[in-house]
């Protein structure tokens, strides 16, 4: 079912090529738990000393893997690791079949791969509601660990993809007192995507060393800079993790360091743009930036009650330069705006100023910018200081096939 | 562009009969402000004495009719009144044009009608952002004054169509103290449709007398469990207006009475219905029953979740009974909810109960059910008394059709 789908017209030429991490090691397999004839099955194994730091969805309904790796982060991490994902069932809502299912998992995987169970993190995503079948998992663990390949990132994105047309990818090397420092990154994600949470399943890698209390501060605060940023369809998963583990196998210590915080927030804002590029039905990629609010969060809520609207993204599919509908948008957020302070722009074109529509404002120019596949649409709220921009796509008749059909 | 809908598969089978209401009579012209070759203008001359009520949208970028309303609302009602609507084109967002175009609408109607501007009240609705050519309205007036006529009310729901596919009544009698009291209501709308506003353009009469500010407080409470808990879209528009015409020409007082009250909210929802089973490309008419919630404002908090879910909206359209969906717009609502508490039902059919798949469902069952037209979710929080109960439709490539081309 994932095969038919084309790949996204916003994917990136070719998947990067991501650099080894020294400290962690990949295996994948077919374990079929639902899809035929794919890898499904993903396990990354991480060296002793790996600090591990998690960000995950806030549903009230969460996926039982997600309350175990919850329960999990944050503590010692002396011995070694280990990540273990399947797609194709998200293991949500299936009571205490759930937990067992990750018992099972994670007790297998520690067992195999000779590291304590509180230190194996599982992820799953498919299907919510029907009961994970662990014992395809766990009798592929053995072959995996034997496999297992610390050139395998690329075959792992592939491994965890489900509505997904492309794999995603980022990496990034930064320069720490004349040492390097590597940093590479994988995603999955096309749907169900909103903000507020971490999006989807994001592993991250790199060989540096951290504290681990510090990279859980630093990653949760990059993830509201990028994850949380996005969105596709306003729909938050259930399943939604995200994992930055530092190997420490570089021998550079980058706690604190600008430099590489700087490089792992370009790893996140480029699979969260590639969740973006991915979204269901997706035909353009559109950046909304709001500026001149009377706070930050309200510069949030506005972008997002702008990439949220059904109105504005039919428009956006349609290249129908449709600002009213941004002005709506605006209006119905909740958060402060004055509609004669309004200044909205679509790239350079400033369309509205002054409460109407601005006095050099041509239609035709607008409709052949709204042919491009990267579009900005700008606002400056005229109020405050205040400034967020965020990420979404286009609503097309794309997603309503994907969804009308696809069972998630 | 209207002509070419085709009409809602889940229209009324006819337009009802609705029943003269003394002190209020009707006219409709062909202003051609932007359709041409249908009626685009209406007019309602209301007796001296008439109390009128009215609620808005909230929106922060409201049209400039709204506003005017807003300033008239609640002014003495000794004399005449009258409402002028035009179809096409919306007066939001038109700089000073906007209440520069109202003015002169609201000083020509209070001429011709011989009633005084400030009980003269103007909706408008239509693209957004277009400066509204008065002059062809008010070219039309004396006419429309010279061809009043009380049985009018249906050509008016016809005049102020614009993507609806169907005119929109509802009416009803009720006995008070042994005399008849008739109301009579219509309706337009079918995008932008959101909850917490008056939604769309909604005209109310009735021949009871009414003390004015009793008839406000009565008509925003019943707002509040009608038009207010429904949902399209999502989206909020700008000059959603509600009126609600007393004449008092029955000679019976309905202040406080009961049966008055339960007749008028009976009005309003039927006429809230039509709005939903207007939808812009609907093919189900789904409710959403939330129930043993903390308190209703959670309770009306997750059923919007779900009403308004793109992924649970498609999944309607696809008549998929993918009831994960409802437990991931449950999950992201931020309203209380405990996974293992939920029971959730489509129709009479229980689905998920104690963090699963009920032992007893079928999905053959459900997936039968999904084939109705007419479509209950109910969910059962499992933790309070709070409740709520929500109106919507599918999300189908109609929706992205009628949306990707009109300019609204």
């Amino acid at each position: 079912m994932v095969g038919a789908l084309p790949v996204s017209p916003l994917a990136p030429a070719r998947f990067p090529d991501l650099p080894v991490i020294d400290g962690v090691r990949f295996a994948t397999a077919e374990a079929g738990v639902r899809y035929r004839g794919r890898p499904d099955l993903m396990l990354a194994v991480l060296d002793p000393g790996t600090a591990i730091a998690g960000v995950f969805t806030r549903s009230a309904t969460r996926a039982a893997p997600v309350l175990d790796c919850q329960a999990k982060i944050g503590g010692p991490c002396e011995e070694g690791a280990a990540i273990v994902v399947n797609s194709g069932n998200a293991n949500a809502f299936t009571g205490r079949f759930g937990q067992e299912a990750v018992d099972a998992i994670t007790a297998a995987t520690a067992r195999a791969a000779g590291v304590p169970q509180r230190r194996v993190f599982t992820s799953s995503t498919g299907v919510i509601g029907e009961v994970l079948p662990h014992e395809r998992i766990t009798a592929r663990l053995d072959d995996m660990v034997a496999a297992l390949d610390p050139g395998g990132v690329a075959a792992a994105a592939r491994a965890i993809m489900t509505t997904d047309t492309f794999p995603k990818g980022a990496a990034a090397q930064v320069e720490i007192a004349g040492r390097k420092v590597r940093i590479a990154g994988i995603a999955k994600g096309s749907g169900m995507i909103a903000p507020d949470m971490a999006t989807m399943l994001v592993y991250l890698f790199t060989d540096a060393a951290h504290d681990q209390t510090a990279l859980q501060a630093l990653l949760s605060g990059l993830t509201e800079r990028s994850f949380n940023c996005i969105t596709v369809d306003g729909d938050t998963s259930t399943s939604d993790s995200l994992l930055l583990c530092a190997t420490g196998a570089s021998g550079v210590d980058a706690t604190g360091e600008a430099a590489f915080a700087e490089a792992l927030h370009g790893v996140m804002l480029d699979l969260a743009h590639q969740v973006v590029r991915d979204g269901e039905g997706a035909t353009k990629f559109v950046e909304v930036r709001v500026t001149g609010a009377a706070s930050d969060r309200d510069a949030k809520t506005h972008a997002f009650s702008i990439a949220n609207s059904p109105l504005v993204k039919t428009a956006i599919a349609g290249e129908d330069p449709n600002w009213g509908r941004v002005v709506m948008a605006i209006g119905k957020s909740g958060a402060a705006a004055d509609r004669d302070r309004l200044r909205i722009r679509f790239g350079d074109i400033l369309v509205a100023e002054n409460g109407w529509v601005s006095p050099g404002y041509r239609e035709e120019d607008a409709a052949r910018y709204m042919k491009r596949q990267e579009l900005v649409i700008a606002v400056d709220l005229g109020l405050g200081q205040g400034a967020a921009t965020v990420w979404t796509c286009d609503l097309t008749h794309g997603y309503i096939e994907i969804n009308a059909d696809y069972r998630s």
